[in-house]
């Protein structure tokens, strides 16, 4: 090529998005919200809304199908797709499904593949109303569409959070994050080993928080049964420290984060002990919980208790004044997410 | 694995798709139509409808970035995505993408990709409402979902098609397919030279019916304005062939098509000739023409004429009667879908 070649990793990936997207300009007046948020938002009626997100995910960078059962890959294919709906607030309906498909896999994984897309469906009350099948000569590729309705009023963008604040979280986190690592040591140990018998005894949250997540679409009901619209919300695909970054950036605010008030499970710390990784680390920079994190007015706190299962991890601060995780005894670090880079 | 193995060419694209989704049953009553058709519709309120498509583009089997230029990709999946749209009938109005990079991919490659994106979205007034950026292992992969608007009124289904239907098309069929055997004979000839110059004088038409092809958004529009609405419609990306089974199988009918009237360009016969290749082959058989085949009541004949640029290829038959190519001596001719196989 003539030109200069920049690599990706000199822009990351928000860097890049901004680039590659900055240029374009609205046509329609039906587009509400475009690139930006975790789902883009466009007009069905006066007062309605369509919520469409789309989502990717790759053999050999999102899964590894040497661990991951087919039919989990179907479920939390799903997951993926419709939590980024739910992080609207908005209730998702349908979605489609686009494969790639190499040589390698057979009918029958595809059947189980679709057993496990068709059990979340289910579970969430989402119809599949669509798809695409292509060869791939590489691996097997997955896209998921997932489309979600909400009234306009009712949509939680990331762009809401005011200063004061609370910073809300459902579940805990961490755990997806160990139930990767633990797979990966186990197939690591066990390498050339035939018929592996891998451990797993004991970590069985672990793994059901990797393999087949489930997106807080319970959350959206309880939210609208209560009147509560979330002032931001986001849900957890890149870890704690993302997601709040990512708010603070669209909602021009800064955030403080309480170490001893992120929820952790017990199997995750005992795993993350026993691979001397922090716990915390996992919680921050793990990723792929799918659980939300959303911002309420500091008056909502005693309705968001009542909820149940929720916890105020932090609050929103004013703009310019940075986002920090507070350890106990009282020191600020500063959040930081972590970089994205294609890989070889 | 201890089920046996199925192999997907066992099964073709379409019986693979009829198995994995026949289980699903309906959640919501929001949607109208799921998988089956060229997209889902899905109620937006009480007479308008949402339409929604999904496609993917695996490099290494979409296309070959030894000779796409990646803008003209990225105007190309612009033009996949919305087609599918169009062919329902319906307005495209919005798009989301999701890229799979691998580290090949210079951020001056996006550049590119994104002006073709760009340029595309401009002529059809459509915005790019949402995105998801992925590291890929392997190639490079985009998957674009698109969303348009309709009447319920207005939409056309593959299932409409009544018998006495006059089968109409846009543009003609062919080019797209010699101009991929074109720019394959080019490389084949001109490997190992330092410095190739590829013949492409006299070919240029074909060239930017594979490269650059363009969605039939315009035909919606006059259709619009007319008040006709097709009694069946879908879009021409496998070839003439497949699409007119599509329809027969949809609609419970059969189909005649006068091989004489398939319109073909001057260039796509001439290469084609050249090549040692039936043109009708390339028009049934080719694929990727984007263009538009749609069904309507014989009565509509003077005002699709009126139209211009449509041609009106054949006729739907009864049920039982089959699909059948009538050439200009009078023999008919079974018409037969190409297969679907995964690529090694």
């Amino acid at each position: 090529m003539a030109k200069g070649r920049t690599e990706i990793a000199e822009l990351g990936e928000f860097g890049l998005i901004d680039r590659l997207t900055s240029k374009f300009q609205k046509s329609n007046s039906s587009t509400i919200c475009g690139v930006g948020d975790d789902a883009a938002v466009i007009e069905a009626s006066k007062d309605k809304a369509v919520v469409v997100s789309t989502d990717s995910m790759l053999e050999g960078v999102d899964f590894d199908l040497t661990y991951f059962p087919p039919k989990h890959l179907g479920y939390k294919v799903v997951t993926k797709g419709i939590s980024d709906v739910v992080a609207m607030n908005a209730v998702p309906e349908q979605i489609t499904l686009a494969l790639g498909i190499s040589s390698k896999i057979s009918v029958e994984f595809l059947d189980d593949f679709y057993a496990g897309v068709e059990f979340a469906c289910k579970e969430a009350g989402v119809d599949l109303v669509g798809g695409d099948t292509s060869a791939s000569v590489t691996g097997f590729v997955v896209n998921i569409t997932a489309v979600g309705r909400a009234k306009k009023s009712e949509i939680s963008y990331r762009s809401g959070a005011k200063e004061h604040d609370l910073i809300c979280l459902t579940g805990d986190l961490g755990a997806s994050y160990m139930g990767l690592r633990l797979l990966e040591r186990e197939r690591y140990v066990l390498q050339g080993i035939d018929n592996p018998q891998p451990q797993f005894e004991g970590h069985e949250y672990l793994l059901e928080r990797y393999l087949k997540p489930r997106a807080r679409y319970d959350l959206i009901k309880s939210l609208r049964k209560e009147g509560i619209v979330p002032t931001s919300m986001i849900d957890v695909t890149d870890g704690l420290a993302s997601e709040v970054l990512q708010i603070c950036k669209s909602s021009k605010c800064g955030a403080r984060i309480y170490l001893e008030r992120i929820p952790l499970a017990q199997q995750t710390t005992r795993l993350a002990e026993e691979m001397n990784i922090d716990p915390v680390i996992a919680a921050l920079n793990g990723g792929e919980d799918y659980e939300l994190i959303f911002t309420v007015p500091l008056e909502k706190r005693e309705e968001i208790i009542k909820l149940g299962c929720i916890d105020i991890i932090g609050h929103i601060t004013a703009e310019g004044t940075g986002a920090y995780l507070v350890t106990p005894d009282g020191n600020d670090i500063t959040l930081q997410a972590q970089g994205f880079t294609p890989k070889q």
